[in-house]
């Protein structure tokens, strides 16, 4: 018997959290919400996707725009035994009684805080610890960057301790989200929060961390300074991300200088939507000094 | 028996025509060319694309890479009965006689001149005449985009003249064309060289053009007038375009308002690299005044 | 005795127009409003201009950042002659009231509607119909930009119809306005509100506009096909913009080929902030094709 | 008597090098070269330098384009104390044996090797170390950047280690550099030459760098994480800096909070071309942890 998934919110995120749930042989997708008849309405009817309003509110514009959808989420939450919330931040906290009243064991995104759930998780660092829990936080794409490629460090040398400076990207591809178009913008609280939120599935790491927002739609660059115990070789180092599962060590060697190249890439990949799910490493571009690895 | 065929230069828009002809039964790629073994000769081999040196002397890049190719440009032109010339816009003048004296059919790229080939051609508007030549050009992007909706208001109403404002991105996604960052950059020899390719395709139209290259990477948008013969309604010409191959009515009403909306549109689609391959038209961004079409 | 004047709104504009006035022999800034102690405020103070909370409950917000206002803007319009809005775009129709009910008269910015005044002006199409007004609106900066070169043109040839397409900035450089970062936009509601907008000061002119939002900072720029009465020689038409005050002639061939190079001027000239303060027109990007001015 | 300074390339540094030599009482500009008669050859006769071809062969451009010139490099070289070297990154080396020759001195700017004038420089680390030198080669920005931040720290309580994470812009404002416009472009020599370049005038300072390039056109933004010996409190940290010249204690709450907030602070300052000249510091984006500083 298939575990059956409810999507809360098939935006940018839940959208490939629908498609990634298709895929599996032992899940099935029950149904997504939507509060409005978007584009991504349709996306998610012409993937066979059962479309449900988010709230009962939003049943009249669905209707008016001609969709007629299976019920609201509270009918879907009656179907699934999980439900994955893909909501905009902060709109988890609202969710997380609705879930438990009906009794849905409910999976939160990195936007949400840690205790929401209580327990924060990356399949790499440990998977054990969400096991059987009935509330779960998957961390954030920027923690999860990190903790990809630390976790295997740390279980290969050890670390003393990490620094690394996030360069994101202002919005989603197709969104506007009000970064300045040609400015630099730095997180002013220090160090942010990204340090602590590594801790939640990497207990006791000694990391700090600070970020800046730059005008560029396509990935975020993790610069990491990380001291680690033993010193390494740089080729030890590679050795061991080359078996790490979802890294991929990239060069700039074969003309991939920059993030817009490792998109291009991805979509040479052939990988659905030109995502590319893996952590990408320049191999060309580490460098170990004394005990410390720049990455 | 299919028709082979060799890409010479396996980039942006050869690996798109390698994909295409890929799809098509009666149709074989024989081989794809690559100057450097950088990652899109890995994708070549990849997509089992047999690879060959652009020239004899770029195989010692590949062999120092650990890539063995199947020989250079020179051998795959004894191989095929057509090249797909995608090269650098102005190599095409170079390669013209290689193509000629190996007896091997020709088709080049917009970035080309009219006169390389003597006859320009979208699918649309001029298949007949392309019929047996032995060199033929097919139209850039953006002549493209003009001739697919205009074309069919002309056949339907008769075009007295047309006028648009092309504003276009700085640069392939993956590419670094020296664009400006943070600046508009309009053509200033005017009226622009779009017109006059349109007329290589639709010969006679009176037609006008002008052109911005704007810091986006995503598509390039154009803004047309075009006074119709007749002064159809705004209906009777969204149902001209809806009969349309490859004209896709998008509306913002449906949340698409700007370029990055219908890339992920695309996306939403399932197109292969996140392509669109339709000319987008917003259906509730068009106005007829007096006999003035505006969209 | 110089006219009194106040300014509502110290933002971008507001702090223009400040400066506009002090360097005017027959007036002076009385004061300025501000709704947060931002540094525009301490901008203000710095300038000598005496600064005024814009509503009373903003006061304390400047006392909790040790600075003292003169007052509020109710106090400030009893002080002044005339007030100039700069408030942001629909925040005027509030303030008209209170402008009326203090007997002051006021100038609105282009953000209003034109019903808001009932009498747009720009100071070389229709100076005198402001003449004794007591409330007057200033028309846009796009709107301005199409009347300083287009009128002059009406007045020495005649205009039998005009198109133009505004390639727009999508936020001022310092603001985060939610423009797409790497998505151009167009204004779906066509033909666009511009073309109304030049009629309110140049009353009866055959103009439609198009716009696109692109993801810079610097400038708008217009590409405009205009039909001229009499086909001018370009000559002719160049002739008329050098003797147009505030219109300034521009070439590619001096280097200036995009508004970041355009900026770059008006710092070379030694422009207060590096404004341009003149429209810019490229005298070698503009064609005459029959009776038609491309520019 | 005043010391005579001639500028060798009037560009984007150079004219502000020649204007920052107008603002000083013993020093005069004697002449300033170009290569073209752009728009920056009219910006220095316009600012009443005298202008000299770069090269013999120029000559010929510049009066094709109507403006004489005083002569050649040649020429002024045999006019001048000093030269200022303002030429793209790499020329200086070509130029260094022609000022050697003609026995002026030469200061050369941070995008030549140190190797070339043997001797860097920065006014607040080791303007001693300069002194009668006959070349001497000015810090880059970047390197000016964090000399001034990390030096007041090192004389204040001595640096056990610094590593920092510069984010840059892409390209100057006027500027197209062939940065990509929608992407962030990491350095891959690890750890970049900002490090080594900061010992040329902090000497045996620990410190190690790394840099992405992203799309913007203003200022370049540092994360730097820096060990202090003796761990001072923030207030200890910010009083240091308040005390350093040219560097300015900004404030996110004052709502400056990116790049492009910090220019427009520039023009309400009033500065010449709308540049802040200091290295700006949020005062309220730094945090000490134990004894390692972070801003």
């Amino acid at each position: 018997m298939k575990v059956k998934v409810g999507v809360n919110g098939y935006g940018t995120i839940g959208k490939r959290v629908a498609w990634a749930v298709k895929e599996q042989d032992d899940m099935e997708i029950v149904g997504v919400t939507k509060t409005r008849p978007s584009y991504e309405a349709s996306t998610a009817l012409r993937e066979g996707h059962p479309l449900y309003a988010a709230r009962a509110e939003d049943v009249d514009g669905f209707e008016g725009a001609g969709i007629k959808v299976a019920g609201t989420l509270d009918d879907l939450l009656k179907k699934v035994d999980v439900i994955v919330d893909c909501t905009p931040g902060g709109t988890g906290e609202r969710n997380k009684d609705l879930y438990a009243k009906a009794g849905v064991k409910a999976i939160f995104q990195g936007g949400e805080a840690h205790e929401l759930a209580g327990i924060s998780f990356n399949a790499l660092a440990n998977y054990h610890e969400a096991w059987g829990a009935s509330a779960v936080r998957v961390v954030s794409c920027n923690t999860t960057g990190l903790v990809r490629t630390l976790f295997p460090l740390q279980q290969a040398f050890g670390i003393e301790r990490a620094f690394a400076s996030l360069v994101r990207r202002g919005a989603d591809p197709a969104d506007k989200k009000g970064a300045a178009l040609n400015a630099i913008e730095p997180s002013l609280k220090l160090p942010t929060h990204h340090g602590p939120d590594v801790r939640t599935v990497m207990h006791g790491l000694d990391i700090q961390t600070m970020a800046v927002v730059t005008p560029t739609t396509l990935m975020h660059l993790h610069c990491i300074s990380v001291e680690l115990k033993g010193g390494p070789s740089e080729k030890e180092v590679l050795d061991v991300w080359a078996s790490t599962p979802r890294v991929r060590l990239i060069s700039g060697k074969d003309g991939i200088k920059n993030t817009g190249q490792v998109m291009e890439l991805a979509k040479d990949l052939g990988r659905p939507r030109g995502d590319l799910m893996d952590i990408a490493i320049w191999k060309d571009g580490i460098k170990m000094v004394g005990n410390t690895l720049y990455y």
